[in-house]
């Protein structure tokens, strides 16, 4: 298949006029935010665009590819964000907070994650390790660390975004955070409430005390 | 469609002689194991089994209640663990590790999670909310806290299951667990190693220590 490295001659209109990488990146995002992202299909995107699926095959040699390039967007979008002036762990954790933020805001990236895995690039990782740097870290100790904090919240946002779509969560009501959920463990139903603030906060808490805790 | 709990009148043979919930459920994850998620359908498992797909509709009235069976099995087969004389804080450590472990084994199972989120439930839980009180916190609490242990590890081991199966992490040696990174932020490409175990030390130890200062 061709590449934008190496355009091949190929039928006339295989390359759209005016249809950018970026512009079917978008399109994409779009699409799977509305159909989910099994009924995806470069074909399918091809008619949302109104061009020939040959031209989305011009900008992305196969789905993978594409579906990769959704993922480094949204990765890309978060730009270090401001934290105002509180102690360095009072500011890592505003930082880790616009992670799940960011993050939870983007369902279909998330989704994706099984074989693309969310992440932190570029300004927003170098001020997170800043972070834990200043609370006392190496620098090499400081980006393991700042990688198992990552882990953690992508984590969290991962199971948080299953208990959204599940089956068998049921919202108690519209705010988006609490659930009931009924597990079937082979002998009785036992149901508990979940509140995925509430859980968020106890997670960062944790590794954040945990942190300080381990700190030189 | 009809249901094992309002069985219809149909067809001759719909409900397969011999043909168990529990042997459908194993086939469904081997299945699944073998060939993927994405490529699972009531007819495939149908054929594999040699049965018609009335036949599995006479036990599961849909895919996703066969799906969230799958994902149910696999978390009732979690049982408390041995987990020897250490302190409180050391046993929890080792159950923890132990919930990973589990869940870690059952790609599939956990790759449904995005609807069907892992979960732990029964004696297991039992076992690890009772060491959360024997460091020190009452019942209630001790149940706030050992959920958001259990968000941690198993929010941990989807990102490294995506890791896994990922397209742009690639593995370093036949460990199973050192991945080399390369991540595109839009202007170079920078590459780094991730050691999935030294990770899972670090988010572990972060939250148990997190965990213990947290203790009244």
């Amino acid at each position: 298949m061709a590449s934008p490295n190496e355009p091949k001659t190929t039928a006339a209109g295989s390359r759209a006029v005016g249809l950018t990488r970026e512009a079917i990146v978008v399109a994409a995002l779009a699409t799977m935010d509305r159909d989910g992202i099994d009924a995806f299909s470069m074909r399918r995107l091809a008619a949302e665009l109104g061009v020939t699926v040959q031209a989305l095959y011009w900008h992305f040699e196969n789905k993978d590819a594409l579906c990769l390039a959704v993922v480094e967007r949204a990765r890309n979008e978060l730009a270090a964000v401001p934290l105002g002036r509180g102690t360095p762990a009072r500011r890592l954790e505003q930082h880790l907070r616009a992670l799940r933020s960011h993050w939870r805001a983007l369902p279909s990236a998330m989704a994706l994650g099984r074989r693309f895995p969310p992440s932190a690039a570029g300004a927003f990782v170098d001020q997170g390790v800043a972070l834990v740097e200043e609370i006392g870290f190496g620098p090499d100790e400081a980006i393991a660390k700042y990688r198992a904090l990552v882990w953690t919240v992508l984590g969290f946002v991962f199971i948080e975004q299953g208990v959204t779509e599940s089956v068998h969560h049921h919202p108690l009501d519209g705010s988006g955070r609490r659930y009931e959920v009924t597990v079937d463990d082979g002998t009785v139903g036992a149901t508990s409430v979940v509140d995925t603030e509430f859980l968020f906060d106890d997670v960062l808490r944790m590794a954040l005390t945990g942190l300080a805790a381990a700190a030189p």
